[in-house]
């Protein structure tokens, strides 16, 4: 579509630098899992964020490169170590890491990948490279605080939605919002514009996830990419089955409590069942409300930036390409 | 011994430092491993070093607390992370993070030590961050180097004694020498100064990991802290092996290679036959003089120092210290 070429354009650019950038080197068994991982493809989110950004807020995409950079190695250093902890086989369609090479390997390529994050930095001047620096470190304790609460909610019965949503805004938001938030740190943008791009990404990276949990029960199974009802066969406690919970009659809620303590080997009618007491609780409904809402908060935080309408405009395009799945 | 008080006084700065800014906060499962790792002692050899060097250069022992702490921090990471690559029950006498929790909890924990360690720095001055994160970053991706050599060589038979120092190097001095050139940089010395007491630092560094090689095979099992032998019973590729491989006739190394191929359930004998081709080949005599060469590399730097005689001594002091082991 016209509309998102200009993504294509800075995925392209990104790819370059990145090939530039990611040679292996010796130690190969410490190196080559970096550049394979790095090399398996997936959207570049993230570093486009910090690309367009940039250029948005009037910065040259060259000099959002290295930041760029960092951030994807950062993301893909959580996902080598994500897929350890939760022992999964396959990444992008392909063999995880581990799984290639071992654990260990995983491991201390993971390592390598963070403190290699910090290096992309190194190149800008020395205020902006403490500026972007402690950005990163936030954000990245953030990651970590967030999926530590994910890992507990797997074995906690009492997680409330505040509790969840903030770990969502940890575990998948805060990067988004920090991606873009450099950008407008390496455009020299204002404190108040680069703070109110972070709220932008921070509310539709929240969003974002929101209707993944959504489309992981409702999707088409032909677009979303993922296994339509994952996370109900995996027990998965998203917004859909904690809401159900608070909202449901106590026979749907103790029903939904049991079909989320078996593993049935045929998981179809768990999971139809599942599916119909999230319709039947109101808890679709209030789903899609909060998606809204967040949305909404985004492009509210969008109106108010002292940018030029054009370039708002290619904000809000990229939000609503994201809400509908079509980056 | 009332040349060494000084480095006492320096621990109790550090650990009431340390205690101040290692509280646990929310969520517990990733900081409380932390706080336990951190409390569970040592002799604190590398931020000691910081306040020291930070002190002899001029500069204030508060401002180097931080630096000091990231230094530990780091250090400490490695520690959780190399514990669940070796599969290590036991550190300090204490079982391990991942024995005490689990895998995951080690995994995430280390990472977010290492995070927290970039995050100390945020202290300083702009010119002063970017100079002591630069060092960090090139010094934390060398250990990760180091421990991939390490692992590399369990499964190598062409491993050269060149390669193998270089292995220390990396995974052992480098740490040594940038906790010792951080306290020059925080002291404000001249580069010249700053680049000199690096080299102290990781000579020293280079002499006392080849004298942990001999003291395994050849120490006082009351004073040597850990098993005698122990690197021999896990055919551990030391310079000693590593030498002896070169150096003896055709059968003592066809015996050699032979005894580092078998794990005996006693092993005693093993042990005791490795220990003479290690003496009967040279090798035990070639490691004294390179641990020599290295000791006196490090006082020749420190010779040519800057600094006052008295702080010269106070160096040199520690140093004899060390490689007696008396702290």
């Amino acid at each position: 579509m016209a509309k998102t070429q200009f993504i294509d354009r800075y995925k392209d650019q990104f790819l370059a630098h990145l090939e530039k950038r990611s040679q292996v080197t010796e130690p190969k068994n410490l190196y080559e899992p970096i550049h394979y991982i790095l090399g398996l493809g997936g959207k570049r989110l993230r570093p486009i964020l910090t690309l367009m950004t940039t250029e948005l807020f009037g910065g040259k995409v060259e000099e959002a490169m290295d930041a760029a950079l960092a951030i994807e190695m950062f993301h893909n250093f959580s996902l080598v170590h994500d897929d350890i902890m939760d022992d999964a086989p396959l990444r992008r369609g392909k063999v995880t890491v581990h799984e290639k090479w071992d654990i260990n390997t995983g491991i201390l390529s993971g390592d390598a990948m963070l403190i290699l994050s910090y290096q992309f930095f190194e190149s800008y001047p020395t205020d902006m490279f403490k500026e972007l620096t402690k950005l990163f470190s936030k954000t990245a304790i953030e990651v970590c605080e967030g999926q530590q609460y994910d890992v507990d909610f797997e074995t906690r019965d009492d997680v409330t939605i505040p509790e969840y949503l903030k770990m969502i805004e940890y575990k998948t938001s805060v990067l988004v919002a920090a991606a873009m938030k450099m950008g407008a740190i390496i455009a020299k943008a204002p404190e108040k514009e680069a703070t109110a791009i972070y709220e932008f990404g921070r509310n539709l990276g929240i969003a974002f996830q929101l209707q993944d949990d959504y489309l992981d029960a409702f999707g088409d199974p032909e677009t979303f990419g993922k296994q339509v009802g994952g996370d109900i066969m995996e027990n998965k406690k998203t917004f859909l089955y904690l809401r159900s919970l608070e909202k449901a009659n106590k026979q749907d809620r103790e029903s939904l409590q049991h079909l989320y303590s078996i593993k049935p080997e045929d998981p179809t009618t768990k999971v139809q069942a599942v599916k119909s007491i999230f319709m039947q609780s109101g808890a679709v409904e209030d789903a899609k409300s909060e998606i809204e809402s967040y949305t909404q908060k985004a492009y509210k935080t969008l109106r108010e930036l002292n940018l030029p309408e054009a370039s708002k405009q290619v904000l809000r395009q990229f939000g609503e390409s994201l809400m509908q799945r079509t980056v």
